[in-house]
């Protein structure tokens, strides 16, 4: 952030009255441009056993396999933004069910969370993000194919949780540890 | 948004190729401005039966009483993010529960998050943000005079669940129809 996005005149990082962070200031009208980490709502798509995976056509992670989720918008709820990410990559419909996992990636100010939800037919088919789309069974899942770090903690979970009979809900934290520089 | 907070020149409204919204998009240097919703995270902090509230010092709502909650920050989870409203508001030590709550608040681009959470000690006075800190059994809870809808919903349905004997994670969304206008 270098301009002021109200007025456009130069913004400095300091720290304002009353608060202990550095935020963006507009040296001209005073706005302090506060920035707050993005939540990414996806859905776990379910057909008895199996699960709904889509294998991403756009960067990044370009040609790996992922839950259906994407940036929550404004003016929707959470549950709303998982069915609707669901339609865009996986032209899928589906019920959804409780929230399964809410995992924070601080080092890119994000915050992940997945639904499940039950798959109300079969007429899927890959949206424009997507190359394909796919039903996995457990054992069939593309482990080391898995785009995102926060997708194979929520697929570790769901199914060491349906092994156990019980569902919870999951709050994890991703840190960044991975050499292959993974979110 | 008036101005590109990049390169300082006009922005428009308009929609990008390949997107469905409108955007605010640079004249000059064409970046597209993407505006997503913020999460207010808090907790429920328990001592034995009892529940801690915060009575605001601040607007919205002064002087009406809430779970200590606030804007998460870049750069750390949910649950730290809790935490951190916790001493903040309460000077208040807490260790983390599972997540209780996760309401969004679609007119107002926002996604409120509730934690339980065990009160460490009873060494908790009001922050700068709060005129007081105080514990409530379940029936002296002041629920006309909580401040946000978020908190009423997650306390009404924390005693619920505690009258059950177990507690789920709630999910809801909580729309624009009261005429105090309350968030």
């Amino acid at each position: 952030m270098n301009f002021c996005s109200s007025c456009g005149q130069r913004v400095a990082l300091q720290i304002p009255d009353g608060d202990n962070r550095h935020r963006y200031v507009c040296g001209a009208c005073s706005i302090i441009h506060y920035q707050n980490p993005k939540m990414v709502v996806g859905a776990i798509p379910e057909w008895g056993s199996k699960i709904l995976l889509c294998r991403r056509a756009i960067e990044p992670r370009h040609g790996k396999w992922t839950l259906p989720a994407g940036f929550m918008e404004n003016g929707e709820s959470t549950a709303e933004a998982a069915a609707r990410e669901t339609l865009e990559e996986a032209n899928a419909r589906v019920e959804m069910g409780p929230i399964f996992s809410v995992i924070s990636v601080p080092h890119v100010d994000q915050v992940h969370i997945f639904y499940r939800a039950r798959l109300l037919d079969l007429n899927f088919s890959p949206g424009t993000e997507s190359l394909e789309v796919e039903l996995f069974e457990e054992q069939d899942i593309p482990w080391r194919e898995v785009a995102f770090r926060t997708v194979t903690t929520t697929l570790e979970r769901y199914f060491h949780d349906r092994g156990q009979g019980t569902f919870q809900c999951h709050t994890d934290a991703i840190l960044p540890v991975r050499p292959t520089g993974k979110v």
